[in-house]
């Protein structure tokens, strides 16, 4: 149903910060020692440990897991059995990781927090790009993140099938109400705005009339965000709009229920941003069991 | 319901780890500058921002919310209109911040992002709390955390009534299956935890039938977890184990939904961990209103 | 000429990662002490320290001289006697420092060192807006600034009355030569990356010919920059895309020397951006000197 | 007419510093992405950069060039075809790197920045040198550097074939006017200096006649810098100092323009010092040209 | 007389914050660099160092001269010649390191430094064990360590033959004098903190007599420490709580010298506490002897 | 005895730095929180701390020990008894703080830690000056420190009243056995030196015998160490090298026992070094008592 987001993976080039972090993220579980595997397994202890979904949805993070159990111990082997983006059901084996039990014991929670978290958004976000089909609306985040993890849950929503709104404050003008109050007007706003900030970069509009709007269109926004409209608001609004300024963006934002995506994908709007996709989704139940290896075994 | 824990708040005199984490969070959503803000609203710019909820919930986070704005600008004023754990309904005030508009802007999203999801954890836990009146057993959560928020998310556990479980794989000796096979057997993986760990720790051993818990008792452990056994079994298991071991403590965990807890807590064990209240919980609706306060205001 | 930039400041909010940065800058020079002035200068020691200019030019950097001072010691009193923008002669004061004679010569050689590179910049920058005067194109940086200055480098660009290109590879898309051979062509390049980027950002395209810059325009490329261009055939081409796309941004870069700028200026493009800005400019020579402060002075 | 400086390179020992020094600089250019890379160029495609200098001048920072790219991606192959210290012409290559596109767009901004800079530097310091060729005394830099270049900059100086002054405030005494004033007099200065720092520092004082330089003699002084003074007053101090003290150290500093250089360098003083090497200095101009490699390429 | 701790090492899967935390003390001592090593070893030259005890004693803290060596230069290759833990006489050799004299130059200090304290607190633990031996209590370290250096000094303690105490003040309760006057009494500070912490962790209380143990083991303390008792009064107070509650865990502390360890092993406590392990030791005198490699030399 | 070091603080304007490392080594002792005062101390409870050493000796450290409590909690009170550098005796009141228990009992174990760590190095420092008095030779500490505390014990060394060698391999020039090796020759080494390290660096050379120390004088070494010479052949060497170079400094070093320093330091040499004063000393013992503090009571 969507691509591969292959060529825009988690880390590429700048996978030297994300192992950064993932080492702050273990030492926060590990502190001064993992006690009970030091004191129960012995040192040379090997084991195969099997990752596996115990529920059906979107796997999102693998990669992720790949990258812990590098940075707990660069001589663990992991076999991926599965890419991020496969639907995956109960019982499907995710990944193989083996070598030292207690790389593998040290590592398995943190990895197993990462890959609950993102197939949980990845999941959530194609629930929501499956009832908009059929309409012309892309799924999009905002910037209702879990703080430290922006750019991984930004990732898991690509993953489910949903676009990215804009990374944070810095990449792009978004005007609200509250900006709108202190410049005295959209007009006042969009052209402060203009003539400051690169040529480089868009400004967005939160509306909440058409009458706003069409001020914003005038004004030279980019992109309307139609926020906390009715579906029959909105669509009078793109059709007026869109009369106007053929190429202008319009997202609809605010309120936006699962029940509802469908009949907003139809009404005229470009995209419609949903915060809970970050801010409240289910962990996908995932699960690592571990078996020993012998010497005779394949490793 | 709860007692205030106003005597274990975030931070204390680890305050300055604290903002140096929300310095780092406050950067993800930065980046190079808050674009809009500084280039729609002038430089002078007062207002007044109220932060009131949406919902209703059990509200936690608020002492964040005053180290996010003291991060961001030292000169912003603070005023709390609730305490954490105060049970707060749609439309509750719950703090009121004033001062420089841009520096309002520029925190309003992280504050509200933590405040949400704390709240959204704090009120969970008292969902389960409450199920469990009348019973014997406490609600405690598990290392199932989002990584790099672990002390936060086991603070709004104890703000939602509940109790922590072990900080991270330093503070305890919990041995599970995986270990006990590396160790030979429940026995050998007790007594050589005993045999290595500082005297000042506690051992707590996994069981799934009463005959691994009456092993592992013998062996000496402190503590032991019940994982994904029957009530029936548990009520069995529990009393079985206290004829044996009067001052043992005995945990439920695993497959602990909502219409189990209150049987569970009178089964005979002492907690009920449940991994749920900080890897699926959803966020408390909250929001910030933003009013612009001109000189003869009072501030 | 050019107005004050006091509403997008360095800082801001941000201070706080500036400082840190400023912090391991004194490092650097302080290194285990600075063995001369805990050697020569009695404990108690006070002075007054006066920072003027020994040459003409545009002055960028103030706030960065007091934020020295802070970091290297908060007790110390700064007095600025210039705005960042003004045009200083020989002679002119630009602060006054006073206070502990050893925090003073502690913090000298970062302030001036970083006051003298900004300035330069503002000064060199406000060459070519004046040589564009008249025109109807903003003088703007590139990239090609020093590593770990960007930020600082792009604030004396804005000083010397030009304007900021995008801020780094994050916040808008720059397709260049070497993409569209990549992608295939310049239609693959800009419609690949219109599929696949947020809605909130902007493309820009790199034309050689007319030929290019149509096919970008027709692929929906917002900005269109003009790559090593003769002034006449500029002056062709914005013609012809303007009458194409009335709403394009167009730019001239490469080989800007000082000479061309006013023609270019009026060619018919918005923006010109030069990278000897940043990377190639000459310190202005800003100066320190010392007086000691006795008991009956006024500090 | 100058050696090769490898055995006191760039890094050595050191290198983990400098790669991660280079990874902040990266995270200033990539931020949360190479969005245009992502989204115009296909993950597997694989090209040859070709870094070429597009003026004459002296090289310096290919082994930067390198860590640069090893700190993007391991996997990238790169081949030096030239030493630093190499006097290279317009169209000279200097280094050849293969790998993932991705990458080397990725990285090409940073290496080209530090290799123009420190290129710049080289080639300015290498005009001094020559200048004073046929004279007593050797080109030396001061502390004049931008921040967070110090040591970089420094090696740029020896690799245009000067020689480096103190490393910072922590190396050596330098005892300039203001710790005379607060000491009380030249003498108090250098005895107090003497008293209390290890006796493995050396001691030098700025003097502006040959009264103040005598006095730094006879006080223990193991260097004295001539201050701004003109060519002939030099020359009869340096005689004079040098019947008083055969061993000491002369050094000449401030106003040194290139004209003067070669007068100076005869007369009588062993070091010029010049601030201009590093703080006003032209990039030389150097470029990447990016092609495709097929499969049946030799990588 | 004591086994290898060899599954308990140094670092294991936290391997990578020890490789940061040595590059932080490597950068003390090298600062801008090795200067006599540049400018005296050509930079070819090879060598072959000898690390060799000069004085009898326990060898604790070889894992960390690898990863010194290691970090300097992952071309050096070092062999091990003993174990940690072993008995070593005057001209033991310990380890061998081949490679760039520079590099071994470069990190000698450092390995010395780490290698001499930890072999001198696992000297100076293994004389308490031996004074101990064939009583009933182990010997333990305290918290009265070196900041910064408290992980690898419990290790040299656990290598000399003792055990650990806690780790921090993070991983079990212990109830000083302070605290029990602020709670009111020891009943009071045991119940508050049975009612506030983990089921997970263990209280011990700390008495100064025998009133005072019996009132924290009514409490339900776990662990009660004997503060500076005599021998004889902690014999009369262990059999006394002995009868109370036979596994209670009895602690001995405070004035503990050599001299009366062996009574005190044998007066009925399981643990005995001594800060002087780690606050006064002597270190254990290790040197090296560089010799060069010529080329027909095995590597 | 000797004057009081206050014009060369710990600290001073690199306070900052200090700071940030008392931070880090209170989150060693602190981890996830004091999890004892947390459960027993009340929120509000408000103690006097008196520091008061129990046994006689040389103070250092009491400025850390005010930095300790600064940085664990702004409002605690701090009034120093003591200055750096008293002879104090057992019972001696050094400080007293007043304000939060809790923050007085996170803060009190490293600020002892550090003050008895560095009152031991001051003492025996002042043991070897006592011993030195009436010679013509200085007491200087090594490069023998423990990792992390370079600037600390440094500091502590002058306190009791010796001085500082070189701070790191940065700051001279100190050519050993295996430099000299490496070169080729004495002569080699010195004059490779000489060509290449800044002209503000001096050039001290290790001598076993006269013959070595007469070559490294005519090479044009600043300083001569005689490593491991008894006292009649240093006599003798002093007196050979002082005839043909009177400003030569001389340094013993090697077995220096405290019986041998009086004679040494009467033997012609100007400095005597000895690496025990930081790498094996004796902790002084000091202690904190608390006492609530009630409304009434004077803070």
């Amino acid at each position: 149903m969507f691509e591969k987001h292959s060529d825009w993976e988690i880390g590429g080039p700048a996978i030297t910060a994300v192992k950064q972090q993932l080492r702050e993220w273990l030492a926060e579980d590990i502190g001064s020692g993992d006690i009970t595997t030091m004191a129960t397994v012995p040192a040379g202890h090997r084991s195969r440990g099997i990752i596996h979904a115990k529920q059906a949805g979107i796997v999102a993070g693998l990669p992720l897991v790949r990258l812990v159990f590098e940075v707990v111990d660069e001589h663990l082997n992991l076999n991926l059995q599965a890419y991020d983006g496969d639907r995956v059901e109960r019982g499907t084996v995710l990944a193989i990781v083996e070598g030292s039990t207690h790389s593998i014991l040290t590592g398995e929670r943190l990895a197993l927090n990462l890959l609950q978290r993102l197939s949980g958004i990845a999941t959530k976000t194609y629930e929501y790009v499956s009832a908009a089909q059929g309409g012309t609306a892309k799924i999009v985040d905002t910037r209702k993140t879990t703080p430290g993890h922006r750019t991984l849950e930004k990732y898991a929503v690509r993953i489910g099938g949903g676009y990215n709104h804009r990374f944070g404050l810095y990449d792009a003008v978004m005007i609200k109400d509250n900006h709108i109050k202190a410049a005295g007007s959209i007009t006042a706003a969009v052209q402060g705005a203009k003539s400051r900030i690169p040529h480089t970069m868009m400004i967005e509009v939160e509306a909440e009339t058409l009458a706003q709007a069409e001020e914003a269109v005038h004004a030279g926004a980019h992109i309307i965000m139609f926020d906390n409209m009715s579906t029959e608001a909105m669509t009078t609004a793109a059709k007026a709009i869109r009369a106007l300024a053929p190429h202008i963006v319009l997202e609809a934002s605010g309120g936006i229920v699962p029940e509802r995506v469908a009949e907003i994908a139809r009404c005229g709007v470009d995209v419609i941003s949903v915060g809970g996709l970050t801010h409240s989704f289910l962990a996908l139940d995932i699960s690592l069991d571990l078996n020993e290896v012998k010497k005779g075994d394949h490793l």
